[in-house]
């Protein structure tokens, strides 16, 4: 099968064109290389099942053609800012990189008849709440341009769907972390120490309190998604029963540097302006379909940790 | 109070600066005229407190202009498509019209510290289901782009609310009908009447049945709101607790024409792709906030009939 996967020289965009090579699928990359990095993809480069365009979805005119050139059997669409914090100063970000490039590959489905979408959609678009948050979940009222960009993608997703027929897969993320993880939380605490390894300053109060789910056990959750659920409009939570504290990180952080350091807390319930801070939401729709992850939040995190500090177990 | 009304010459918009001006409120209107009319408010423009601007909403840079000029206590955004079904040849018209003239109202905003919005909705974002429809109702599967524009400007109105504290109003209408209405299934029949009184021809099976809503009783619902409710951010359906059928409809027009005409339906459940057959939402959370419409579906249909045929009962 042919699968275009925009995104893909990203963090989890590379894990799953790497997944996809292995299961003897044929896989055209569209990245603008803004945040994804060819490192991510060099390995597959000269593979001939594999191939690479560097362009930005925005520039719909070159999309098409690409599109057109390729006829993708499904588009994984990952492409997306992926630094939530950032567009608090400039939400143009967001509405650019996570909600334009959406409806740009939309248009361009419905354009040339291409009728599979797999879309990596965020826990963000359920803000700051401590329902149950299972996928019929509402009312939906993100507290970030990241979490409204994914939800404004999604309703375009919905309606393309219903009027052109065209067959979705949304799947809500966690916070995800593994290899090639770029920012976050952990890679934040190691830039922090390694400048200054005697005193770490952690925003907010250190209880925010979420799921860290491994980016390959992300992967193959979604591929088994992608194979086990057919209904036209599929709409899964992915994710991971355990959770882990930012106070945990920041310690396991500093004990893997082997430091001795004073770990400082700012206060207050969030790490930044946007923040959500303790969520968990029902995996039950998932488990049901017969998935789990497994690996722990914890040790996702332990793993992304040695992976920053060049500490690889494989 | 000085207020401005995107869209304030259109069909409920007009009617809305009527209001706000009748309670002595200074009305600054922005307006393309697109789909809006100068004949819906030029019975305003000689008042002292009436301010009409021609602009776009997609030319950020003279928005931003007019509303510094302006500075405008609460900002009522009513400009979107309304023309629901031509979008599903071109999606782009609510990319544009109902999604991105949000998106330029709230970053005017943000830019210039303006802390109060309040968003015309609609029951579009609930998409095709037979569920109880409150405010909470989950998930949102809009099935016409303009249902979707909807839900992705709510969705950045949250993050806006979140991010620069501004307090929202968010009201979702369902369909509206009488004075200045200028597209909908009645206006359609009764064109089709008047170049050939002999037939008509209905699209789906005349059984869709839904609420419409007077527009002065709509006007009189959200005033209502603004008024009663403060939260930070405020949701609620407005709607008419009757409905009426397509077949109706059909018939009254008939009626109040005088003709004898052959009704013929096209059959299927729907009048096209995008149209939602049956609805009804919960008006509980209004009701209770102690407001209910004065006039029933019925009487609100026939009304708009007897305006479009320049009967006017007043």
């Amino acid at each position: 099968m042919k699968i275009l996967v925009t995104g893909g020289a990203g963090f989890i965009g590379s894990h799953l064109c790497d997944e996809l090579l292995n299961k003897a699928n044929s896989v055209v990359v569209v990245d603008n290389l803004s945040l994804g990095k060819i490192d991510n993809i060099k390995h597959l480069t000269g593979e001939v099942s594999f191939k690479f365009y560097r362009e930005d979805l925005l520039n719909y005119k070159k999309i098409v053609k690409i599109f057109r050139n390729e006829q993708p059997d499904i588009v994984f669409h990952m492409a997306a800012n992926s630094d939530i914090a950032s567009s608090i100063k400039n939400p143009e970000i967001d509405l650019n990189n996570t909600y334009l490039s959406t409806f740009n590959v939309l248009n361009v489905m419905r354009e040339l008849g291409i009728s599979k979408l797999f879309f990596a959609s965020s826990s963000a678009i359920y803000g700051d709440t401590f329902s149950n948050l299972t996928e019929n979940f509402g009312p939906l009222l993100p507290i970030s341009h990241y979490g409204a960009g994914k939800l404004a993608s999604e309703a375009f997703i919905s309606s393309f769907s219903a009027c052109y027929d065209i067959q979705s897969w949304i799947v809500r993320f966690p916070n995800v972390v593994g290899e090639r993880a770029t920012h976050g939380v952990i890679y934040d605490f190691i830039n922090k120490l390694k400048s200054n390894p005697g005193k770490l300053e952690v925003l907010g109060d250190g209880e925010q309190y979420k799921p860290y789910l491994y980016v390959k056990d992300l992967v193959d959750a979604m591929l088994f998604i992608w194979n086990k659920s057919s209904d036209r409009f599929n709409v899964f939570n992915i994710g991971v029963e355990s959770r882990t504290k930012v106070r945990t990180i920041a310690l396991m952080v500093v004990e893997e540097m082997g430091l001795n350091t004073e770990i400082k807390y700012s206060g207050g319930s969030r790490g930044w302006v946007g923040d959500v801070p303790v969520f968990n939401y029902n995996l039950s729709k998932l488990h049901n379909l017969g998935w789990k992850a497994k690996i722990t939040s914890d040790e996702a995190v332990k793993k992304s940790i040695r992976y920053i500090l060049g500490k690889t177990d494989e």
